[in-house]
């Protein structure tokens, strides 16, 4: 490619194998000035008027612009104030120590949360750790009890592997509570990185598990030390002890410096602020194993132990926050979701028009990583009719997502954790998105 | 997985296939507590008498944490303050306007950068752009020439691609300047990122381009402006226009609101504040690809529209910011380093001791993609001998880095950009570890 001096351009015989974008708004961009309501300088027959105004007029092109910030470390333009985590009243205390605060998943691309906007969930504020003074103690069922400095860690062969975490109550909401018309709120208790530390399995094939060592407590350095039980089984699989999120360490509010990552788990057992590992033959039995993160069936019964986020999806584009008021009658427009499984690999997206009755498979695009963020696409043409616009995803284990009937016949109505329903989205015949999901559907 | 009661855990029975991983640090790590020089609670001896301390000591498991951030857009932990992009005298105007900040690359981990830390390069500052009143014009040698706002550009089908992205200039340190000792300084003008936008193909489908189109310019709406030419054969290919990187709108320094993403050529040519793609068939002589940008050689000329930034890697574990000070002789230890290639995915790495008289294969790790940072790693033993440790990448393309000396006799000593010969570090027998690139290889 170097000093080519001409290149043979074949538009008309390109080998782009997604024939669903060949002709994506072939025409509707072009006449999109009328149809926005946004300036002159859109028509292309103002095109050579306009030329010198695009070039010559915009103030930021006609002096130098800011210097290198001072603190070297940046922020986002202050044009997008509106994209940020939100806490809500309802979900959180008044002081907001024991919080939620929601990631704008509306607005996210790709399968990385940037850390800024990455959800929070903490019991009990968060802990501001030094990490000179930070210990991790591994003891109990072992061979060679260790106390580790975060030195001691990083001398580990070090992974990094990309994973969501998602709160096990969200979309509570949709339960029994208010119906939060906003993606944010009902789906914002996840987010996705990359994750950097050494697997769990390293540390104890150096430590030695004695033979009855069958679970593990893991348990936080912050005040609600937050413990829970984890099988060994798990512990040896996929588990990490990490002290990097996207290339830096871990934000204070996400465990610095160093918490867990349990893959496709509650994101209540990706222990913050790690201090503790204790091997066992017998389970833990913890506030937040007993009274909190159980699974209420409808018989009154509870299921204690229920650890994995199951096969899940929502349509991100449109959403109640993106709705389609901008399109008009046959324009063609991509539907965008995220599916994740804390079982495997997502394997199919569906998405249905009308409610549930009938599905048509979706594109996945990007990568497509086990227990990670999966995005999903269809490019369709919309008539300007109402629809009703759902998703339902199937993980490489063969589970797939129940509708809001099915999971209510089993758990009831009561429950807080593992919804994994289909959601629906109310498209009006003003391109409006309203959250519909409590609808029944047809055939369900 | 669920209400497990025993788990039959079988550690010396597992199916690892990484044998390297399989004794790492079975005894070093158990006598670490004196080797390392930190507190007795190191000590597997004291473990009972310091396990209330772990537990109950800490300050900051006594009270509540801090409440969620009022701003819900968190920063770094303050014992982070370290890990910051950096600028340099000789590299930066005095005003830091026309500038360069340097990723702190010795601190990285995995193949993102998150968006604080991303290295910036700016000719005339940060432009501060408006989203509302920015606008892409496409014009010249095409069907249709459009005008484009953000919302426009934002109703194409999206893709997310995992780039980085390097200014020509990296390394140029060790051409003819001074020799920093520090892999920032060296090798910190490159970051990578998970980028969002639409394929430029896309929308040239769309706007459809004259037969005789074979080369585009590309140009930002700062005042530096900082055209350049591109062949359309790129364009078509994987060129994208970009509006966010790592899950959230681009930061202003990385052209907010739209860029271009040119994946493996030259940073410069991925252009920020984007306003401008025309198309022609002849190339233009902007100042950028004339009096700059291009590769002089030995015999004084220039070779001008070089644009690939060729197969690079080197060692970031361990590096002059992080030397093997604290190991001991016997001690086993990671190698780690990045590959990269702008021709595309890394095929293999090798590693050698002696300052490239001998090689071994060293493993690639994590996601090996196109056009993409690449992770490789190598564990050893280190006896406490001095080594001259470098790395040398091949890409699918077959290409392999150079020596100094090999790159030397071809392009002198003069030029300042694309340097991807083989980097040197020498580790002294107290574990220092000194840039000594300009080393000649023996076998050279």
């Amino acid at each position: 490619m170097k000093n080519k001096k001409a290149v043979n351009v074949q538009l008309n015989n390109d080998s782009d194998k997604n024939l669903t974008r060949r002709d994506f708004f072939k025409k509707s961009l072009l006449y999109s000035a009328s149809a926005l309501g946004t300036t002159s300088v859109l028509s292309p027959s103002l095109l050579n008027a306009n030329e010198k105004e695009i070039i010559e007029e915009a103030p930021w092109g006609t002096k130098l612009g800011d210097p290198v910030d001072k603190n070297l470390y940046g922020v986002p333009s202050a044009y997008e104030h509106n994209n940020i985590r939100r806490t809500h009243d309802l979900l959180s205390s008044g002081d907001s120590y024991a919080s939620i605060s929601m990631c704008p998943i509306h607005e996210s691309e790709g399968i990385i949360t940037p850390n800024g906007l990455f959800f929070t969930r903490n019991h009990g504020g968060t802990a501001q750790v030094d990490p000179n003074k930070w210990r991790l103690m591994i003891h109990g069922k072992v061979k060679k009890p260790m106390v580790f400095t975060l030195d001691d860690l990083k001398k580990y062969p070090s992974e990094s592997r990309i994973y969501f975490i998602e709160c096990p109550a969200n979309g509570s909401p949709g339960w029994r509570g208010p119906q939060f018309n906003s993606l944010q709120f009902m789906k914002g208790m996840m987010s996705s990185a990359q994750w950097t530390g050494v697997m769990l399995k390293t540390i104890l094939e150096d430590i030695g598990l004695e033979k009855d060592a069958v679970w593990m407590l893991a348990e936080g350095s912050d005040n609600a030390s937050n413990p829970r039980t984890i099988p060994v089984e798990k512990a040896l699989d996929d588990v990490m002890v990490v002290w990097a999120q996207n290339g830096e360490a871990l934000r204070p509010e996400q465990g610095y410096p160093v918490r867990l990552i349990v893959p496709g788990w509650e994101g209540n057992l990706n222990t913050k602020w790690l201090r503790r590992l204790e091997f066992s033959d017998k389970p833990w039995h913890s506030k937040e194993e007993t009274s909190k993160y159980t699974m209420l069936q409808k018989s009154g019964k509870a299921i204690r132990y229920f650890w994995v986020n199951e096969v899940n999806s929502v349509i991100t584009s449109p959403c109640p926050e993106k709705p389609w008021t901008h399109l008009k009658k046959g324009d063609k427009v991509e539907i965008e979701g995220l599916a994740w499984s804390g079982s495997g690999t997502i394997k199919h997206v569906d998405i249905s028009f009308d409610g549930g009755d009938n599905w048509v498979e979706a594109n996945l695009k990007g990568l497509v990583l086990p227990k990670s963020w999966t995005r999903f696409s269809y490019i369709m043409k919309w008539e300007g009719k109402p629809l009703l616009l759902a998703s339902r995803a199937t993980d490489d284990v063969g589970r797939t997502q129940p509708t809001i009937d099915q999971e209510t016949s089993k758990v009831g109505v009561e429950s807080v954790y593992h919804r994994n329903a289909i959601v629906t989205w109310e498209i009006t015949k003003k391109g409006e998105c309203n959250n519909v999901q409590i609808r029944k559907h047809k055939k369900a």
